[in-house]
């Protein structure tokens, strides 16, 4: 099985999708947040690009959620903070998010045979989900303004690990899936405090947000994978 | 002091070269076939881009080295494997190198205040003398056709470290170079055979070339440090 990861969204070629099953990967904080959101009970999720689209893509009863420059958008009733996604809010609902980076990632990963969405949150489950389409895998790490994130790097390591551990055949790595498990594998005694003094870290916890940075550095708290399913990211339920 | 690690050519905008001092990273094999060279008595390095320019620069004595798709060019004296360049061969003697990672990813450094060429095999030497400069710093993976290679992330791993142990102030890295300082971390107790295991690892040890792939991989094994003075690489000499 190969298993390649891609550093950030400008070197996310199409072609390296096809045929492949895709986890995006957008830890500060898109994929943290949809995750959380079928967690506790949305009936989906459509990640869209703009802030138009967002609207134009409402149904009654939908929620609006996204930022851009980590804040809420006008109008919209959620920002892009796991914490604010709780049963209460979005159980039975279906939210429309745009985010500034997680989305164009999922928008790009569109030619791949699966798409699911990982996070440090559910990285063994979303290893497992992802052998189960016995192909070929890919991860993109969304990164920042088609920068390299720490944050989406180290959870590609982690999920590298996962997906070894787990596969019956040997995996095969390119060269960058092997310096991200390797950095993961440093990195994972301190992996809160890394993370928090990574480049998103500081920012999010400069504008208020380091509860979320804190609560998006959860390993596998949960076994919820989103999986997209038309243009819908649900629940994965395995057959 | 700011330390940036760019992953890639492809990455290297020449702008983020504006008043820093760079170094150069292409440890499979060009820098490492510099330091070498340069090491055993060559007079200077003239790293250029194509193999027409190399021919037009040779003067009367000069040696004319370098690959093109990992082999050695019709007409030249020298391939690009550092143990050709014995102090029999380059003693005295000037070297016209072209190579297809290496050289490119110096001429995109041009803009640099200083340009140091670092290898596994210089780094504590590559990084002290950085240091002499007192400027911001940016690290530069030549990588392989604008792919990430494992081995010169690695070596950048070190240099950051070699760079935070010397540093009297504190070393400010982007998120890349905190990846590459934990990857680092974690494959120093297997370097060799990690490397061995890479892209390019795998691809010279099958077109014979594995003892240069050992050889390269000898952390800290010379103090030669090739600085670039006017278009040529000279050995790095303190005032």
């Amino acid at each position: 099985v190969l298993v390649d990861v891609i550093s950030s969204i400008a070197e996310a070629r199409s072609d390296l999708f096809l045929n492949r099953t895709a986890i995006v990967v957008d830890v500060l904080r898109a994929t943290s947040t949809i995750i959380t959101a079928l967690e506790n009970g949305s009936s989906g999720v459509l990640a869209v690009e703009t802030v138009c689209q967002a609207k134009t893509s409402r149904q009654p009863g939908d929620l609006l959620g996204g930022e851009r420059f980590c804040k809420k958008i006008a109008g919209f009733e959620l920002g892009n903070s796991p914490l604010e996604y709780t049963e209460e809010v979005v159980g039975g609902k279906r939210v429309v998010l745009t985010t500034t980076n997680g989305t164009r990632a999922i928008q790009k990963s569109a030619k791949a045979a699966h798409l699911l969405a990982g996070a440090l949150l559910n990285s063994a489950s979303c290893a497992e989900a992802a052998l189960r389409f016995r192909r070929d895998l890919i991860i993109l790490c969304s990164g920042t303004q088609d920068e390299f994130a720490l944050e989406d790097g180290l959870c590609a390591g982690l999920l590298v690990e996962e997906l070894a551990n787990r596969c019956t055949e040997p995996i095969v790595v390119n060269d960058f899936a092997a310096a991200m498990l390797h950095a993961y594998r440093s990195a994972r005694p301190a992996l809160q405090e890394i993370i928090m003094q990574s480049s998103n870290g500081r920012k999010l916890a400069k504008i208020g947000f380091e509860e979320d940075v804190r609560y998006c550095c959860e390993v596998n708290r949960t076994s919820v994978v989103p999986v997209l399913q038309g243009d819908l990211l649900v629940r994965y339920e395995p057959s």
